[in-house]
């Protein structure tokens, strides 16, 4: 059984109906289980989509498909199949992509093109279709259902439903975002599959939507890491409804653009947080600050050296302040850095400046602030202007017992 | 206490003598510990020195001085101080050095430049210069010793000492190389180091010396993994002494050229196989196989992106044949793969093949391979002729118990 992450929210949120969005669930039964594995998402004639998917090349068929669909720039429908991630399964698997959106098309009346479609589970088995034919036709007719219960189907061996909401004016009208995202428990011998979807009621064309979702995700989704590995599945989707009424955004001038983005990111930082929040075995929440550096590009390389080196991540497990490892992690990014200006700081406490140790180190305010659940890195190369954040786990027994002590 | 890894060899190797090659420890008590922690190799006028090291920016003061030594080309002295790295200590630390350089240097009649330092321990502590100067000098004047205890003396957490020899005919004689190396044990809250040391008796002049270590390296040293982890102190230092009488070597083409290198890559390998044997918690031992790659280069980073994955690394921990996350760490490698063409393999035997699992496939033999100590993978990209192979260890309870489970 999995226990609930130490580090996840107390509940799940009050997310907002969104107007053109209609949930529902079914069971497909993909594994041996008695859950409702299959979730189906209804949108709007009109809707609008964005799309970033994985950068792994073994990319699954799904990601492949909705990689071509989101230049059409319309989405009707989406469909999420959990247990089985499809993925490593050649022409067969994707047949049975393509016999779901066939199949809600018809239903729906619509081109199977405007029908996404993600799965995530286990790998190198092709999604059987007759299960997918029956769990999609008990979905299309399934009654209405919550945010957190298709939060919860779209997950697999995620500790805690993930959900995030935001509101923004957009003209005289207030508009609203919610999200789902579903990724980083991993039980099964599976690798972790994140798979988010955000949805808004106002009204976007397609090209802004892409840019306002690959803006979003660079400082979220893209920001975040857990042990480094990158499933060949990722995908997030933005859908907009246009039920607010604005009057449609295709432009970052056109008013209340910035707002909406600003309510995209939002979500989309909250959900991407939850997603390290339940990371295997997380017993602490981290976020690397790296500043001064050459680039923006150059501190984000650097500040993932430090987030994935497990050694540091083993540090913080075990509350140690050892800023010695940082300055490791830094001096491994292959990134320019100066062993003589590097500073190094946990939480607000700087331990070590100008390639020394501070003089006079107090360790019991670090030693205070590593025994909390969230724990703050930063790193000031003294070079330039560049910055970035991200965020990651420690690294600990669970993760090891989650990842090997199961036998498949 | 430390227990031996259970992929240690039986006993310490049997190491000839290198003529013109004298060792000596004594104990600087670098740390409250009642050890030799300080060794000495005293080297005959005339011998020639290659070197290799850490490609960290924030190295230390030892690599950076190192590093311009080996320009010089002469070797007379090689001093190594376990319990401190003295990384990330300033000037104070380079000071420490410069005083040690001039101590053996003054002592021997010799250049300070030809007077080698390495450091290996804990960061951010200056050497202790009192320390370093009594204990050198104990050891200018203590009687020789063996290679076991020379291997032992330059180890920190190492679980075993390690040591490698083998022979070459070059001209008409018959040539030795004899080295130690320690590393990848990691209690104390420092990063895991690499030192190596190698020597012969053969005459090689410095310019072809250095190409046989930096190419001998490519395929051993820089050939590991045991965490991702990049030390700011690996060191690999290569020292030939001219006692054998051979005409000096200085070039690929003179008789006895590549014999002597096949030896020094022999003596490269096994040291930098015990390094992962050794890793912290480790129970296998993986060999990475990469063929069909674009290139040798891109086979390198695919084999790597394998051996560094967590997940492929935790698998092979808990004996599972998940060759879905080895799918997933070639196609996170940024290296050019087709999904569609892709074969993976555990052992000998294919498990996946053209992007699908093999028809028929029988999991047995798969099975008994895993439960062995020594396990295989291979990746053929089916791209390329391009091909790599490296080797890393497995990730365990103990890799967390060893790293994060101490406080400093």
């Amino acid at each position: 059984m999995i226990t609930r992450s130490p580090l996840a929210p107390a509940a799940f949120p009050a997310l907002p109906a969104i107007a053109g969005v209609t949930l529902r669930v079914a069971r497909a039964r993909y594994k041996e289980w008695d859950r409702c594995d299959l979730t189906y998402v209804e949108l709007a004639p009109g809707t609008t989509v964005a799309g970033v998917f994985t950068r792994n090349v073994c990319c699954s068929s799904e990601v492949e498909l909705g990689r071509e669909q989101v230049k059409g720039g319309a989405g009707r429908a989406l469909i999420v199949n959990a247990g089985n991630s499809n993925a490593f399964t050649g022409y067969r698997g994707r047949e049975a992509v393509e016999q779901i959106m066939g199949q809600v098309a018809e239903h729906l009346g619509c081109a199977p093109q405007e029908v996404f479609v993600s799965s995530t589970g286990v790998i190198g088995v092709p999604l059987p279709k007759d299960k997918a034919r029956a769990g999609v036709a008990a979905a299309l007719t399934a009654a209405p259902c919550s945010w957190e219960a298709a939060a919860e189907t779209i997950g697999t061996t995620d500790t805690f439903a993930k959900g995030a909401a935001a509101s923004a004016i957009v003209g005289d009208r207030t508009v609203h975002v919610a999200g789902i995202v579903k990724g980083s428990g991993m039980i099964a011998p599976d690798m972790a599959t994140m798979l988010g979807y955000i949805f808004t009621d106002a009204a976007v064309a397609p090209a802004l939507l892409q840019e306002m979702l690959s803006r979003a995700t660079g400082g979220s989704f893209n920001s975040i890491t857990v042990d480094s590995d990158t499933s060949t599945s990722d995908t997030v989707l933005l859908f907009a409804t246009g039920q607010a009424g604005n009057p449609a955004l295709a432009s970052w001038d056109d008013a209340g653009a910035d707002a909406l983005y600003a309510a995209i990111r939002q979500v989309a930082l909250d959900l991407a947080h939850q997603v390290v929040r339940d990371g295997e075995g997380a017993s602490k929440f981290i976020e690397v600050r790296v500043t001064g550096a050459v680039s923006d590009e150059s501190a984000k390389r650097v500040a993932l050296a430090i987030a994935n080196s497990p050694l540091v991540k083993t540090a913080i497990a075990g509350e140690d302040a050892n800023w010695g490892r940082v300055v490791m992690a830094v001096g491994k990014a292959g990134e320019p850095a100066d062993r003589d200006r590097l500073a190094i700081r946990f939480g607000d406490v700087w331990v070590a400046k100008d390639g020394l140790p501070v003089d006079g180190y107090d360790e019991t305010p670090v030693a205070a602030h590593l025994k909390g659940r969230d724990v703050r890195i930063g790193a000031d190369l003294r070079l330039g202007e560049g910055c970035a954040t991200v965020w990651t786990c420690d690294l600990t027994h669970g993760y090891i017992s989650i990842n090997a002590d199961y036998r498949s």
